[in-house]
């Protein structure tokens, strides 16, 4: 165990007197641990006794830590601690009894920094009732409940995710862009857009980065975009937000959508690899697994369809699955093949966006779904890359020309072939952990009718 | 130089037969390189004739690569292409006269895949041109002209800022977060506030992820996000966009704003020097040069005021710099200690958002600005973590404390000290490049007037 008091200021070489000190020099003094004496600081997530010591355990940066308190004189102030006052303790770091390699602390001092107005409304260190509390009292207090160990670990997941999405993606090359969230037209012709008052005009929230992505990959080639995406749809289930962050990728010179589907085979793999490496500890909370494969089986949707009419009773409609469908699916390839994920392929032309690359001589498109235990976590596909073909998808959908004007400029100077997706963090990790709403995979939700805290 | 086509579509071993194809067999075969011939694609820059060669600029995600035409039979066609086709070009590899090490393409097929529909209205590859270009036709144009070298370098550079912030701050134990842009109430109260349609709601753009990042320190102690902010400011100038890139952080049980100063100073150190490193080439198209320092100056408000008013014949207004006021600085800080950069402290608490801790017996706050080349690029500080501070702070700014209801939820329940500061990664930008116009260093800018491309 390290002081992490510290190893949050280090101690810079005193510089030259400077009729300017720099920020480092005052910084120098600032928090010194004092004589030999280690230091942690973090909220008093909860108390336990054995006997005549008590464990106070500690949320800091690096998780849940335990301090012992065995000092007569210290035993009544710590016992007096409520949960979730902010503390700083010195004392001395020995070895845990029975643990080689593993020391403690023990509290010399304990500094309150800030103790708590009221009473928790939440018992947050107590799963049972954690576990028994109410989506919507989940949400109510959720700057406070975001400090329970379970649900913290969800956003560290997700931040591994990130981390891991990017590492991969950088290194195949490709370049990170910001593109920006207010558009003046939607990706799809203007439905599900929130709007905006933007001075005298009208604007969007966008919808993905979809149109950015594609311009810029006549500038890098390959790009990716994590960032969020705003859907105005009225649905209010546990599969949907209004505002999701989306990860992802777009590539170019690409000769089909299969080259996309490799490529985030690859990228699931590192990410989940990552997660499995990195958050060990938050994944046991969860007693969740990350899925384990080299390759991702595939069927085309007309085929799933199929499979789910003649082997496994469905009753729904041939061009999408509903979600009963993606369940029974999802149970069914797991079985064949062991996979909890698949692709689906070959989506109707007409059920996907005007710049989905149609096949030639079918129906079909050259775009792709990934289900995730019977979710799409995943939407993806080549896109349309000449001005002709574009023009008239637009056409073809009774859509006005005119607003795509900024999206064509850029098929007018040359545009390669290519294509990519979109995968929805907020579904990966619901996914992963089984969590029964993408809401408690949000840090701060907006759906139907929230949008506080 | 190696065949990016055989990179960009690795081929995997072949699977045991199976019911479900997957995604990386059906990949196998697309895109393999032809017998021993190296391949290339990208977008033809420019060409060059030197006797009876030609040479092909090509554009591909490496940046700028050259492409040796000495076959008679292929002459014509190269000479025949426009700019911006985007071309597949398989050749031989062979060394580059005079250059040891280096080899070159010497194309053997060029294979057309999207010629440009229009002639360029800007000739992106002649550097004189695009000087000459306004800043509106440089915007009109965007996808067209964010192709040329120095435009994409800019965002290359970003690209490159964004990695090396994560990197430095994950070392430190920072946690990424994504907090909702979508908001039902402002950080300051409501000014500057985009509205947007909510359902039957009215909500707003966030200005910055400030409350959220404050309950998240709560939670992981030290947090970090990259993300847009919305300002729905009127002015219209060099240094201002209504939405831009923030890159911020928080942290926890800080003892005073000198170690979030001394952070951001050894965080700053690692950005610019990755961006050296790894974007030697962006770098020397502007002939910029990162600042080299251990330690950044820094002054009091009121120092440099004075400093401002006896030394330099400032005329402005004693609570803050104007512009003018800033370059003054700059240049008396240059020349007194050769820092290009300087931390300007104290700032008085008024002009300070409500949050900003008030300095004991003083009308300062524990607060500060960067300044970069004479730009503020840095806003940060400690900030008020006590709940009755807080309360009489929006007070007496004479706010309704029921605006901030599930901001003070979480300071009722226990907020360690803690600050934080968010950088513009656009303005950072454009100083290190000396642009004009912070426009130029937005992907696609969005001012007083301006919402697409």
């Amino acid at each position: 165990m390290e002081s992490i008091h510290q190893s949050a200021v280090e101690i810079q070489a005193p510089a030259a007197e400077s009729e300017f000190p720099s920020a480092e020099e005052a910084a120098s003094t600032a928090g010194q641990s004092q004589s030999g004496l280690h230091c942690l600081h973090g909220h008093v997530y909860a108390l336990r006794r054995f006997g005549s010591l008590l464990f106070i355990v500690l949320r800091s940066r690096k998780g849940l830590e335990q301090i012992v308190v065995d000092k007569p004189e210290l035993l009544v102030l710590a016992e007096s601690l409520s949960c979730e006052t902010a503390i700083r303790v010195r004392g001395n770091l020995m070895p845990k009894p029975g643990e080689q390699e593993v020391s403690e602390l023990h509290a010399c001092e304990i500094e309150l920094l800030s103790t708590p107005n009221s009473a928790l409304p939440v018992e947050i260190s107590r799963e049972k009732r954690m576990q028994s509390l109410s989506l919507n009292a989940l949400m109510e207090y959720r700057p406070l409940t975001l400090r329970n160990e379970k649900v913290r670990a969800i956003f560290k997941i997700e931040a591994e995710f990130c981390r891991a999405f990017r590492e991969f993606l950088c290194g195949q090359e490709f370049t990170e862009i910001h593109s920006p969230k207010i558009v003046s037209t939607g990706t799809e012709g203007g439905a599900s857009l929130f709007s905006i008052d933007y001075f005298e005009k009208k604007a969007y929230l966008a919808q993905s980065p979809q149109f950015y992505k594609q311009m810029m990959v006549a500038v890098y080639e390959r790009v990716f975009e994590i960032g969020p995406v705003y859907r105005a749809e009225e649905h209010n289930t546990a599969r949907h937000l209004n505002e999701y962050i989306s990860m992802d990728f777009e590539m170019g010179f690409i000769e089909s959508e299969a080259e996309l589907m490799a490529m985030q085979t690859r990228l699931l793999k590192h990410m989940f690899v990552a997660v499995e490496e990195n958050c060990a500890k938050e994944l046991a909370l969860f007693s969740a697994k990350v899925p384990k494969f080299e390759k991702i089986p595939q069927l085309k949707l007309a085929e799933a369809v199929e499979i789910l009419a003649r082997k496994l009773g469905w009753k729904g409609e041939g061009n999408d699955l509903d979600p009963e469908g993606e369940r029974l699916l999802f149970e069914y390839i797991k079985a064949e093949t062991g996979s909890e994920l698949v692709y689906l392929t070959h989506y109707p032309w007409k059920t996907r966006p005007f710049y989905a690359m149609p096949e030639k001589g079918s129906q079909a498109s050259h775009s792709f779904d990934l289900l995730y235990k019977g979710l799409e976590i995943t939407t993806g596909g080549q896109r349309i890359h000449r001005l002709e073909e574009l023009e008239k998808a637009i056409f073809e959908r009774g859509m006005p020309l005119e607003s795509f004007g900024d999206y064509l400029q850029c098929f007018r100077y040359g545009m390669p072939p290519h294509g990519g997706l979109a995968i929805g963090l907020e579904r990966i990790a619901k996914q992963l952990l089984d969590l029964k709403n993408v809401r408690q995979a949000a840090l701060f939700p907006r759906d139907r009718t929230r949008i506080s805290p």
